[in-house]
Parts: C-alpha cells; structure tokens; sequence
C-alpha cells in the first residue's frame, strides 16, 4: 500500500475539523483562521527511546505522542487547536498497525477537541512520531510562559506526581504485581489494581489542558509541565524567571502506590521526584488566588492543586526532605 | 552534551525573530501573533530514505529539510512565517555536525525571512528532520489551493524540470562526469560543470516562494509544487480540482544537461518527466493573465513560467509524448 492510499484510509476516519480550518489535510498545506495569538510546540517519540512497542500498544502510543505534545500548551494556558502528525513508519508495521497508532491519536484530539489536519507518512527504519501542536489564545498576553514567577508567590502543583516514574518501573520489572503484593501483604487484585494505574500514568498521561486555561485565569505567573521531573522542571521556572524556588517535598502529593512500588524494589521514593513524565502543571501564583485556582482546577479537570513550595528572590531550586536532606540531582531511566 | 547545552548552542546562533514572534525558542511553545490567516505543512526527511550522509553535507541535509517543507508553502502563495524543527539525533552525530545541518537550515531560514522558533531534540538511531512550517495571507482565500483549476485555463511550470533526477542519477554513478564527457565529447570541465548544477539542483533546491506569491497575486487558480514528478502532481490538480490535464512533453523546459546525463547512462530522457523534487511550480492560470504572470515570476524569481499545457473538462492526465506515445506513470527511486 502506498503513502498516498494510506492518508486517504486515515482521512476518512478523522471527524470534520472545526470552524477554524478553511482547508484540511490533503492540499499542501492546512488553511486556518487563527485568531488572535498562537502557541506552538513540537514533541517527539521515538522507538527504543520513548516507547517501546513489548510494552506499549499501539493505540496508546499514538496517545502518548498527542498527550506529550498538547501537555505543552496545557502549561501555555492555551486552548488546543490544530495538530499535526510527521510519522516514520518501519517495514513491520502494517497499514492496520498504522490506523490503530493513529486511532490512539484521534481519539484524544476528538476528547480534547483538537483537529488533526495534517501530517507526513515516510519510511523509517525505527517507529518515529513527531507532533506539532498549535494552540490559541485571544491575545499573546493571555499565555503563561516559563518567565513571570515573583518572590512571595506560592507553588503549586496540579494532581500526583511520581505515578509515571513508578509505573516505568513496575514494566520494567518482570512481576512488578508479586513483588508490590509481597512487600505490602497487600491482595493480589488491590495489588494488581495499583500496579495498573501506575502504568496506566506512565503510558496514557492526560494533558492538563482544562486545568491550564483555568489556572492562567487565575492569574498564574509562571507555568510548566512536568516532564522531566519536578526538581528539573522547577529549575526551568527559576531560570526563566530569575528566582529561587523552595520545594517542601513532603508536601508533594504523590500518586497512590508510587512509594510502595518504589519500596518495593528497594529504590528511594523520593527519586519519584525527578522521575519524570507526569504531565502535571508546575505553576507559581500569587498566594491571593490560591483558593480562586483551586476551586477553578476542581472544577475544570477534577484534580486537585497542591502549594509545595514557595517563590525567593536568587536563583536556583532546593528540594527539602525530611530530616534536613536535600534532593540530588538526578532521574530516571526514561525508556518505557 | 545534554539536550539543554545543545539546544543553548543552537540558540545562540539563529537571528532575532521577527515582530511576529512574542515569545522565541525556550519556553513550552513558541507564542506567534498571526495575524488573518496561516497555512501549515509538516515534511520528513530520513537518513536512507530521502538522503545520505556520505552522498550530501549536512548543511546540504539541513538545506533540503527546510527547503522542501517552504516549497509547500510556495504552492499556496503563502508569506513564510515560522519553522519548527524536530531533530533525531543518532549516535555517531557530534555536537559539530549537529549544528552544521542546523547552520544549513538556519541560511535558508535567514535568506527566505523565516523565523526558526522551536523544536525538539531527540536521540534516535538514524537521523531524521521533521519540519513544520507556517506561512501566512490576509485572509484564508488568498492562499492557492490544488482545487481551483477551471477548463480553459493553461498550466504553467516555474524554472525547468528534471534536474534533481538527472542530478540523483549522476549522484549514483561512480564517475558520472567521465560518461558524461565520453557520451557527448564534452571537454571534461563543461561536463564536470553540468553535473555539477544537476547534483545541486537534487541537493540543495530553491522553494519558489517568490514566484508562488507572485502567482497568487497574478490569479492561479491551482498550484502544487512538483516534488513527486510532473505527471504525478499534475494528477493530484486533476483529481483536486475536478479537471482533466494535458501536457505536452515537448513544451517541458528541461534543466540543460538532464536529457544528456539520462541518454549518458542509456534512460529514456521522458522518465525525468516522473523524476521529481524539482520543486519548482505547477499551476493552472486563466490564460489572459499569462502574460502578466510570465513578468512577475521573472521580476520576484529570475525564473521562467512556461506553458506546458491544457486544463480540460474530465478527469486524469495526459502527457503527450513525440509520435503519438503518452508517459507511462512511474518514478525514480528517491534515494540521494
């Protein structure tokens, strides 16, 4: 089958594109209206460094990709619009293979009420997707970058964290289920239940886009995703914004069962910290709207907002454990 | 070197964006104010499917990227406005030639006024470049799409055809200078000096922006740009637009020196009609505006427009061979 029967099999399952797009996939380039200001952001995942198809399907593979990319403009504040998919597409992978990549992909556009309007198909000799996502805003003012962050704001974090460091632990163990049932005396299905949400945070993370919008109109003046672990994330916010950030790591909400599994294995759980690839909002607030950005993130995303820290003036970030510790450096593995 | 350092060192070297950018490389997206209308195309090139390291440079790799993807906004009549650039770096990639095949890209960018605001790196076993890129109008309707073609238009072709393709077969020969030189009792420095311009042409082509937005001002009803051959682009017009195509072969300015490097090496010097990555471009024009459009090509592009042929009422494409044959479809292999 040829590239071009391909995108005309992937056309014909993409629902109509919005209002926005005046001309959809298949000229050589997609016509929008965008409005008053756009974010754009590019991410990609590559077999054997990100994804690993053993460990993996298909479908949320493709959902990973989207999810990784529109995460991006969840810490912009913006409203999702169009995405566009470049894939490098290997011998192995069949043309039903192809589709249920890209199903994975439709369905959190559909859910997130983004257009997949373009994309390029290539031959490949490794699995590669890279996913340009563009989102809007009424003016560039309305975004929240990486750089507005004041001494005296609190820092605060959306959902739990860790789940997705944990959860590439656990598929990286060959009975991650036995072992967290043993360590705990728990049941093996409250086990098996644990162990499963885990993964599920590291392989279909949900991109806080409702909760983005909700926090930059709560008066965020900082904003970021938390891919590469909350100390390193935090230390992009004090870089941009010429601050010091203190983070009180037991204020830190981690995901149920992440310290376990983690025990279980005999690691440290506070590694969870710069494990990564959570794809929650790390955001610096004036402490004013503290209880007006909670109600607003319940109400948006049904997630919590958790203050763990606090905006200084100087430079840098320090991570505080318990009993006068400090967190080192560090992360995780990011092979899933 | 970490992607951080890496991504610091490319920085350092792109220009400052234009006004339209608010927000530059850095931060979770980049932050454009757009203005009426934009359109966006995403193209991928992969080590061992669209290049070679040993046969092109890298800032001939870098180059080509970038060029193929602004060609498809010279098919709409679009303004270049932003790159994004995905990168999958392999191993045996130093930080040097990382930033040469960016040095390629960052003067094309330069030369055609397109901001480079963003992008991602990654590691990956071979090398690939995903590029996205957005160009821009006053309104939607100012673009030029594939499907507007009306019977009783002519079909123009920008600068001549076939040279990427001669230039491809050159490139797969191990001395193609001296077949060419022996075939046609060339002195061997005019030989060495048209496979020269062929191998350019296949490596480092030239995106017409200039001569597309001077089209679309001069009323092109269809435009594509010719990156999978002439015959086979034409094809994509016809079914677009609802049309039938006639071309007559003979009116298909050729690069000087492809019909010589073909018969070199025993091709029918017709297959360069199904060669592609010309990227030059194919449009269909009211006939009363040819003239007009014929001057302003030459004015923005230095460029040639050339009647090739006929838009029909029906369907499909005809290109007209000398005694009565017609171009079976097929194609070059699109290995450089």
């Amino acid at each position: 089958m040829g590239e071009f029967e391909l995108l005309a099999r992937i056309r014909e399952r993409l629902p109509d594109p919005g209002e926005r797009i005046r001309l959809g996939s298949g000229d050589d380039a997609a016509v929008t209206a965008p409005g008053g200001a756009t974010a754009t952001s590019v991410d990609s995942l590559v077999e054997g460094v990100h994804f690993r198809r053993d460990r993996a399907s298909l479908r949320q593979i493709g959902h990973k990709a989207l999810a990784t990319a529109l995460s991006d403009l969840a810490a912009m504040g913006a409203e999702p619009g169009e995405a566009y998919v470049a894939l490098g597409i290997p011998q192995d992978l069949s043309e039903d293979e192809c589709l249920e990549l890209l199903d994975g992909m439709a369905a959190l556009a559909s859910a997130t009420q983004t257009d997949l309007v373009g994309g390029d198909l290539t031959r490949a000799t490794e699995l590669f997707l890279a996913i340009t996502v563009v989102g809007h805003a009424e003016s560039p003012g309305a975004f929240v970058s990486r750089a507005g962050a004041h001494p005296g704001d609190v820092l605060v974090v959306t959902g739990e964290i860790g789940g997705s460091a944990a959860g590439l632990q656990a598929l990286s163990d060959p009975n991650p289920t036995a072992d967290f049932a043993f360590s705990y005396a728990y049941a093996y299905e409250k086990a098996k239940s644990a162990v499963g949400g885990l993964v599920r945070r590291q392989l279909e993370p949900v991109p806080r886009l409702g909760a983005g919008r909700a926090l930059a109109r709560c008066g965020a003046t900082a904003m970021i995703d938390v891919s590469d672990g909350v100390g390193a994330d935090a230390a992009h916010i004090a870089a941009a914004s010429g601050v010091a950030l203190r983070i009180e790591a037991e204020a830190v909400p981690l995901a149920p069962g992440a310290a376990e599994a983690m025990r279980a294995v005999g690691r440290d759980p506070w590694d969870l910290l710069s494990g990564g690839e959570d794809y929650e909002l790390l955001v610096a607030l004036p402490p004013s709207r503290l209880a007006e950005a909670t109600a607003a993130v319940e109400e948006a995303e049904g997630v919590r907002l958790t203050p763990i820290g606090e905006v200084l003036a100087g430079s840098g970030v320090e991570v505080r454990l318990p009993g006068g510790r400090f967190l080192e450096p560090g992360g995780f593995d990011q092979l899933a």
